[in-house]
C-alpha cells in the first residue's frame, strides 16, 4: 500500500507498507502469514479500535487501554465448495472490546455503538460491495 | 492472528502474526501503517491472488507471474459523516490482474472467474455479514 487520491491530491504514505499473506500448512501451505480471511478482521478491529480512540477524545473519555479480540465464524465446507448452500465467507464475527478508561458502562457501550457506527471496514463488511475482478 | 479452531482441532499459526495498522497525516494520525480499509483491500488481493494459483495448479496452468493492483473508490464524506446518502464504505472495488503463463487469453479470464468464485474475501466483501460489536 503506497498511496492514495483524496482532498484535491495524489497522497502518499509516509513509507509502503507491505503485508505478507500465507495459508496454513492444514491447507497444502505454508503459513508464512495470516490468511486473507484474517487480515479482514485485522482490519475491521483496526478500523473500530481506531473509532472508539477518536469518539473517545471528542467526548473528553480518557482511555487507559482498548483491546478488542475479533472471531469469525467459518465453515470449512463453503470455502471448499463441498456444499453449495454454505456461503465461503464468515457466517459471523463478532468483536469484543475489553476497555479501561475513566467512564460508565454505559458510556463505553454508547462509545462502541458510536465508532461502529462511523467504521468503514464495518460497512464494507456487513453490507454488501461492488467488485470487478479482472485481467488487465 | 495466532490460531484458529478447524478440521476437529484448535490449530495455531507457526507464529503470531502482527500487523500495524494507522490513519496518515491529513487524517490527523501519525501514518504508521495501512488504513484499515486498505488492509481489507490487501486481504482481498492476496485470497484471490492465492486462488488463481491454486486454481492454475489444479488445471496444469504454468504460471510465471501474478500481480494483482487494486482500487478502492470512496468519497470522504461518506467516512466524515457530512452526508448521510453517501455510504461510509467503498463505492466500487476494482482488481486488476497481469498474468504471465502458459496460457490463452480465455484461460486466464476462466482462471480468474473460478478464483472469484472461490475467494472466501471476495465473498465477504460483496456480500452482507452479520457483525456483532460488544463491550466485554
Amino acid at each position: 500500500m503506497a498511496g492514495f487520491t483524496g482532498l484535491g491530491a495524489e497522497q502518499q504514505h509516509r513509507a509502503t507498507y507491505e503485508y505478507d499473506i500465507d495459508h496454513p500448512e492444514c491447507f497444502a501451505s505454508e503459513d508464512n502469514g495470516a490468511t486473507p480471511v484474517e487480515v479482514v478482521l485485522v482490519g475491521l478491529a483496526g478500523c473500530l479500535t481506531a473509532g472508539i480512540a477518536s469518539v473517545a477524545q471528542f467526548r473528553g473519555i480518557q482511555l487507559r487501554s482498548v483491546t478488542a479480540t475479533i472471531e469469525g465464524q467459518m465453515n470449512v465446507l463453503g470455502i471448499l465448495g463441498a456444499d453449495p448452500d454454505i456461503r465461503n465467507g464468515f457466517e459471523t464475527i463478532t468483536v469484543r472490546f475489553a476497555i479501561d478508561a475513566d467512564a460508565t458502562r454505559e458510556e463505553l457501550e454508547a462509545l462502541i455503538a458510536q465508532a461502529q457506527k462511523r467504521s468503514a471496514v464495518f460497512d464494507v463488511v456487513a453490507n454488501p460491495t461492488k467488485i470487478l475482478v479482472e485481467l488487465a
